[in-house]
């Protein structure tokens, strides 16, 4: 059967998928006056490869299943979902290897399906990623609980000093209310930070990847220990969706007060067309247009909405604090291409990166997205 | 059904193939007496794998095609062909992401299929490489019309302060006359610089790619445009092919003069087995052996004869003037391997290079590939 | 058919599968006290991916058959097995490419089937990897003999003015002795050095690869020359086997005494649950379990008692010796899965990294490993 790549099967337990994504990236910003020219180089209109995954994922008999891929995009290796995992029973399985640490609704939704470019501010900042490490998942009906253990990722453990580790727990439940299905979930996350690097450092990008300047900007030494906090809400009927969390980070610091920084956002979207929101067992899913290119159609589009917000202010650490108002519109012409096409303005205060001596001032960004998947 | 690798289509549109290629290459270069030290290291006999190319390709219901691949070669990740693709229309190809941008003939062949081990040297000199744009393909009958609007290689691009961008197109007829096939075509490319990175610097090994030395090297700073001008000329008939290019760049730079270098090649070739020259659609093709050792025969047998020339000295820069003189054999056992052996003699003038002092020599070089595909 | 991924073939020689794999490692060294700060960073507990392989394999009609494959465990590429076969008669295989220069038993054997989490210390301290060659290998009725030559491996053939050579034997026997299979064999290697690199460094883990400390080290200055010479026997039969391999290697020098370090091992297993060992022409392979999870059996679980030593300590030279004492269980549920736990005492003496001033003293490692290959 073909999911973009043809999955090869047999009855007895066997699986086997190819796996690939491609996301080409237009994106430009429009900065305050009075930046550097060095700060202004970054801004402008830039085109990057913003993923580019290959992999293959399968099954065994006797409950094992992998995945293995990695992304390629920088023109260098990645390594991406790694792993190996058990059905351990009806509701649980245990995933080793390299994996995201059970974050939050839109960080576990996999990028294929975000409602814009990018993905909120606080996700970036606050250093979601991929580790090395042990997780366990129930999923029942009507929830889905996560908890593990994790090392750090690939490319840090590439050094043997590396010795952070974190345990992270979610815990998620999908309840019908009003012919919809409303999603109610938190992460809690503890890490204990390699002391040989005692230095956090918290940063986002303007709405958009392609730039790599970030206005917002905090770096915390003497970091022992980060503690997560993540709420996450969401309501999804039919061809509307509303989404909003919010994120606290604590950094455990030695010598100096223990600086929480906080990032959230809100959003709204629907579907222009007779299609359907996707959504499952605790992340959105893809959305698979009715009338697609394919059978004479035209595809799926969706409008979203997005007020987006990051505090990297707190306890005498002045990183900055940046708003973000996005609108987008994605289309998708058939269920493995993606168009995406946004627009944000930013707000930022306080910031480390002043214009002509004004840490306050606002820029607009703009981004184009290109995508298919098999 | 198999072409190199197994190809899995279904009747609705669906189509996959994994794709990979490796050339293995022996090269030696017997330079002239009088080079320092440091340059006689980088002649010799060297080994090296010239290109390990990873991938798939594919196809979608709807008109979408796609094709993602790496180069591991240098042992990293090189970005090669990986883009989106759209059939507009029955003649109409439009085409987003990571390629070649409308270069001449024997660039747009497959470097599977050339002639030697490597391409005409001014397309090395000139830079030509696969970039990130959008391209429209008009092929029609008996011609082919190509432009796009491009930004940088994907590695360049790392940086998000490479703002260059080019306009390229190429059109090509190709004509049934006298029992074969007239290939007439040119191509233009008109690039606009990254200004923070505002020299360019063109040159081109002797004759096999082993050795990183080049005699003949111009850098051209100031630069703010390249204008690039190839025609490029081809007949093929039974097992006879014959083929000319010849490329015009021309450097605009501030406050000096604008230099125009020029390269080019004219080359014939003869099968000597009883098979037939491969051409299709603007490009050069895989030759199928018509008794390969698959089917008790002994392949295929092509020898070639090219002059190729390249000029980098005008305006002032020196960067010398290279001609080679090659011949070649190639050994196609079977549609998916091939075996080249090729010699070629170099004469180097005015070369920033010397030779005891003498900017003018000789240098006789010879090489060996073994390649295979899927 | 399914050999962990679906391999895909046609009655007339065509054939292709994807390959991958997949180790992830935990490992642990407690060192002794009076190391350097900087020395104990490299121990404690790590995390790594000790390989992840991804790749395909195929066979063309006609004897052809390839195999290309990169190791992406460290975040970077590096190739691995990447070659092109050719099937010059009933017993004859011609291999070019990117392989093992046959060296002995064990590193001949894949990754995916050794006894404990690493190989040898003098497989890793001589230097042992793939490289750029031409190989023949007669396969016959209880004999196996392999003969190559090969310049480097691919990443350091990225610089042009490597010219390092070697030609590299093996040969083995393996005749039917009171129900079992013995197995007989010898290597030989001698390699020219690179002229303009001429220092070679000597140097193992202790135990475990998580840690990039090496007590032992041994750099020996104007080497113009490596010989090596490998003897290895081994008795399988049933659960049960032996392996005890050996190996000298002589560095020949410009106005020094040559040194010859030596290093081996002794390996007794068996297999606690009744299956069977694996081995085929000349190496392990891999272990089936009769009643794996697959089936609702447990798998097989194999325990592994081994010696090993290395002197890295000659002609004035002084690398220290090291002498391990390990003991392993390993857990195959189904046949593509392996779990490895594993316990080492490493004790040393006369080495260059010294505790407190003591140059003799202990060291403990243990470590686990989970593994899936398709």
């Amino acid at each position: 059967a073909f999911k973009g790549a043809p999955q090869i099967s047999t009855d007895d337990g066997w699986s086997f998928k190819p796996r690939g994504r491609m996301q080409v990236d237009f994106g430009s910003v429009n900065g305050p006056s009075g930046l550097t020219v060095g700060e202004q180089a970054h801004l402008g209109s830039s085109v990057e490869f913003r993923r580019v995954y290959l992999g293959f994922d399968g099954s065994m008999p006797g409950g094992f299943g992998y995945r293995a891929e990695i992304n390629v995009a920088n023109s260098d290796v990645s390594i991406n979902d790694m792993y190996l995992t058990y059905q351990a029973g009806r509701n649980v399985t245990l995933t080793l290897g390299n994996q995201k640490p059970n974050w939050g609704l839109e960080e576990m939704t996999s990028d294929l399906f975000t409602s814009f470019q990018e993905r909120a501010s606080f996700s970036q900042a606050f250093g979601f990623e991929r580790r090395i490490g042990l997780n366990a998942q129930y999923l029942g009906k009507g929830v889905v609980a996560q908890l593990g253990v994790f090392a750090d990722d690939p490319k840090s453990l590439g050094s043997d000093s590396d010795k952070s580790w974190s345990v992270d727990g979610r815990l998620a439940a999908m309840p019908r209310v009003a012919g919809g299905t409303l999603h109610l979930g938190g992460s809690v996350h503890v890490r204990t930070l390699n002391d040989t690097i005692p230095t956090v450092t918290y940063q986002t990008r303007p709405f958009v990847h392609t730039t790599d300047l970030r206005f917002v900007k905090a770096g915390i030494g003497s970091a022992t220990q980060e503690r997560g906090l993540g709420l996450e809400a969401a309501y999804i009927k039919g061809r509307f969706h509303a989404t909003a969390e919010s994120f606290w980070q604590t950094v455990r610091r030695t010598g100096f007060k223990d600086p929480t920084f906080n990032g959230g956002y809100a959003e709204v979207g629907y579907l222009l067309t007779d299609d359907t929101t996707a959504y499952k067992n605790g992340t959105y899913g893809r959305i698979k247009p009715k009338h697609g290119l394919d059978s004479g159609g035209l595809g799926a589009v969706q409008i979203n909405a997005r007020y987006d917000w990051l505090d990297l202010t707190d306890a005498g650490i002045r990183g900055g604090r940046q708003q973000t108002a996005g609108i987008s519109a994605l289309w998708i012409p058939t269920d493995y291409v993606r168009f995406i096409l946004d627009y944000g303005h930013v707000w930022v205060k306080d910031a480390p990166v002043t214009a002509n001596g004004d840490a306050s001032y606002g820029a607009d960004a703009m981004g184009m997205r290109a995508q298919f998947d098999f």
